[in-house]
């Protein structure tokens, strides 16, 4: 399926707008959300919606906006020694206003390094009590006198909006896709610049094409976001019919998916098909309540079909929410892949479907269509097509979809499904569900 | 089970019985089917039914039939190089007729010949489309100098019937175990002499047999056979409660049987038991719908509990539809094997029932009734006897079959049934399902 | 969970209670059953019960009541050879009285030895028919001269009662908690000394504690002693909510759990769901209608969710039902090990309820009640707790319990009834079963 055709420019893609979107330092408010949805909507048709600090989403409430403009810790000769020009990590998200003059020993409890990684800088945040602080590398740390320090952290934290995007393509149904993605964190690429840009990509490619089911992006700050979608969307939820997380998109790992609540959804099997047909090493685990925007999603009252696609899962590579998980930490290629992934899932979603064999008892006379060889006894070869043909008759009664043909069969779905077009043209499959269409889902794009 | 007391005087009967069957030319229809059907009816009690050319069964038509006398490939000489007389397999099934004379470079389209086995001659049909050909070893090919030729295939292709053969033995019940085997196969042993030899042994046997169970045997030309038998009889489908599909019950491998599509139906689970406790290497597949003719009786509008039993599945032997399948690949002791198989099979279905224990409450007193050891306390060696009288009586609560409970407790299903015939005598197990019965059903031959 | 704090000191009681019963004569029915009760009731609430001989117990009746004075077997000079006062194993139970001269030869079909064993005096009975016999060790056998002996066993065998004694504690539910031991055995240590005193410990020590469960012990004589308790409380069964019997509780093998008869009650998952998390060998088998008294608990018409808890299984020790089951095959520790493993079950099972999340949309934020670290992004170690907070919200959906949240999650049953406890005082987890109850069932004993 993945095709290396344009793999290298679509990584190129992947990559470079990973790299666009890097400087700009986000929260879950404030300016750097709303400046990286306005750079995404110059590629999608994004529309945002802004909901106002202190409104109820469930058991939350929307905090107040932050915002900041600059932040330092200066020496006494008045230099930066910590500098958020240089890298907005070194302040903790949601930091309060603060200008002080103070001794090593009273910052020391406002500095946050990690002693195991020396060299890296901690992603602290703070959303949700008043706090402030810095972080730095665990060398810097080490390295500053005991002496008195000018300490600045130039922010502001009033009541403003939360902002999350949405890119709708309506399908020829009404039942949707969700891809959802967090865009809540500074300057980090893995997590989760690069599920940005992988849904980006995917949606510009979605939307060249024609497709059944409806597909809903929606780029959210992380937990507050998503509750906040899911509290001003209840009704939609049930609509949702498969849904993915994306995050953890660029890294070198291996692929990986994180099976919904349900562990038996549709979406939990189309991935485990493509995982297992795909020739690649892919891991599979079982939902658990700890992660990303599932969490939310997949919470009892709406218990949506929602998996995590990742490549290794967070807190598993000690880049992980530091500085090093930085432009070096994704590649092009991991990117390509993980979009091809992504492709795959969505080619078996299309496409599955639940089909009525015509001939119900024995089977139809396949040679008489031409759909057979008509030379019988000894063969050399394989006759994998004709095999396809049968299972999807013999398994065509109403009771096992597409995918339950390919699961059961050992078959890949795309041969499973391209042998149901055969019998569909011949006459010898009906789609119950169908309703006449103006095209078939096909690609038209060029990417696999 | 398995005892040695006839074995060899039954090898010899099945493989006798091969041998004389070998010569005859057989296709789907024609003399030769009938002619040995005629044969098998010396045997046992088979009437036949003719299904006139034209007829549809289902998505199907009955063809014409097919006769063939004589054909050949006569040199510049007037030698006959490839001939039927030799082979029946040098002519490709449903050959239409032809009278010409060619060049070796004209002739080479109709010629089939196997490379990779240079000594084999393939076994070659066209039952649907009108072509002729001949079929010969490749060393023959090969050596086959560039000259004109003879062609001569004296067949003809008129409307006729389809001929099948039924035997029936009556049982207590009027539900029927189906043993199916087909009967299109010209000179090929393995395939399916074989599988028709074993089921006329198996016919005698049980008709000498008080059994509960109604047997039907059908021998019917491959595919188009079992679905005209199919479309005459399709309201008696439902009173087949368990099948056999014999085929390939001759070579030197080990048994084997393929799942019925509902994959735990009894007759699964039955042979699944046999083969477990039988002691010799066995082999246990899932249903697939390409293989023989539980592909129809296993289409889903059927979906009737039938499985296949055979030895090295088809396909998976360089002999397969070949000249090679012949007298020397097929032994005595596996035709022996193969019957015995299926009779431990049909014990298990036949004594299979669900039993109600007296004492729902608490263990009835066995030692009251001599069922126990009156000496408690230590012991020595095993108590396999009355571990099987206390696993049909704690499970005999009308909810486990007693093979269903020689597969919970482990044990051999004879020694469930032995320890239930126990209780039954004892008055301690009542069978709901019993009527007064003349005999339980007893084998009164010597085979086993 | 078993801290060693008393386990010393428990293991001390366990087994001084065993030396104390050791020396008493027991059978099914006779004084030393009723002795032995009365030890026992000078520990415990213990209420007997007498059936009188000759009723109807189901199938069974009660048989007469068996006493034993003295018994030997003297040689020509008087002395005693086999002495039931140096140990009541050698008379075999529910011997008729007997006083005769006979030879060597006469008296050999009335010995009992184990030649494999020369040193060990084997146990028998012969409840139901009446026969007599002395068990000796081969060793002794052997070394008996060819003359003749006087044989006195001075038994009687007449109308009287067979007795059982329960101990009830009442608890906040009416429904009950059976813990059932079989005393029925002589001067026999694991078993079954070991479970009776298990059992007394447990209900010493839950007598101290205020619980949830009514709990039930039973102590009855095997087998017809569990029938005739049936059968006087047939309505009383289906009370019972999970149930334990206790046998072979003090040799040195590791702890094992034969399931009940359903398999997958809920004792049978708190079982495996213990043993998992103790962190020490255990063994874990399927249902098998031979044992104890679970035979009658888990006959069809009762199917009791009743398991067995055991060391060794009964017949796998060759100290088994021999005069080497004695004081110094049994231990302390081991005792005192079987108590805390069901100290450790009825934990759980006391604890496991089904909670109500108060946020099924989304998660609660935890934050804001203290419940979660308020510093988000990197973090170092571990977050079990958080973890099994989650999970507990995650599946609180009414359709999980506590225990099935453990399975799930993988974590301990104790990790999360500890999370659900602090989600319960946050007011975010109600228990829909829960009435106002006086005090949580909290262990104010010492022994763990």
């Amino acid at each position: 399926m993945k095709t290396a055709v344009d793999a290298t420019a679509l990584g190129r893609e992947l990559y470079d707008r990973v790299r666009a979107l890097y400087p700009i330092c986000r929260s879950i408010t404030g300016s750097g959300v709303r400046e990286t949805l306005a750079r995404l909507a110059g590629e999608i048709d994004i529309r945002c919606s802004d909901i106002p600090s202190g409104t109820r989403v469930f058991d939350w409430t929307i905090p107040n906006e932050w915002n900041i403009r600059d932040a330092y810790v200066k020496n006494s000769r008045g230099e930066r020694v910590i500098d958020f020009r240089q890298s907005n990590l070194h302040v903790m998200s949601y930091s309060v206003p603060v200008h002080a003059r103070m001794s090593l020993d009273e910052l020391r409890p406002y500095l946050f390094s990690i002693p195991e990684q020396p060299d890296a800088i901690p992603y602290k945040t703070s959303y949700y009590s008043p706090r402030w602080g810095f972080c730095l590398s665990d060398r810097l740390l080490q390295s500053l006198p005991d002496a008195e320090y000018e300490v600045r952290i130039d922010s502001s934290l009033e009541p403003g909006h939360l902002t999350y995007g949405e890119c709708v393509l309506p399908g020829r149904e009404a039942a949707e896709v969700l891809i959802s993605t967090h865009i809540c964190h500074p300057s980090l690429c893995n997590d989760n610049l690069s599920g940005i840009s992988v849904a980006v990509s995917l949606a510009k490619l979605l939307g060249r094409m024609s497709h059944r089911f409806t597909y809903r992006f929606l780029f959210v700050p992380g937990t507050i976001g998503a509750i906040a979608w899911l509290a001003c969307n209840e009704a939609r939820a049930h609509t949702i019919a498969h849904g993915l997380v994306l995050a953890g998109m660029g890294d070198r790992g291996s692929i990986n998916y994180k099976r919904s609540r349900q562990g038996r959804a549709e979406i939990d099997r189309a991935v485990a098909h493509v995982f297992a047909h795909a020739g690649q090493q892919s891991g599979i685990e079982d939902f658990s309540p700890a992660g990303y925007d599932e969490r939310q999603y997949c919470s009892p009252g709406f218990n949506m079909p929602v998996g995590v696609l990742s490549r290794t899962p967070w807190g598993r590579y000690p880049e992980y929410h530091t500085s090093a998980d930085n432009l070096d930490f994704v590649c092009p290629a991991a990117l390509a892949d993980s979009l091809a992934t992504c492709l795959d899932v969505i080619e078996v979603l299309e496409d599955n479907t639940t089909l009525i064999s015509q001939n119900q008892k024995c089977e139809p006379q396949l040679g008489a269509r031409g759909l057979y060889a008509s030379l019988g006894g000894h063969r050399r070869g394989g006759q994998a097509t004709d095999a396809a043909l049968l299972w999807v008759l013999n398994l065509s009664d109403g009771m096992h979809s597409l995918l339950e043909i390919a699961e059961r069969s050992g078959l890949a779905f795309t041969v499973i499904h391209r042998a149901a077009a055969t019998l569909i043209d011949a006459g010898l499959l009906l789609d119950v569900n169908a309703v006449p269409q103006p095209a078939r889902w096909r690609r038209t794009g060029t990417t696999k």
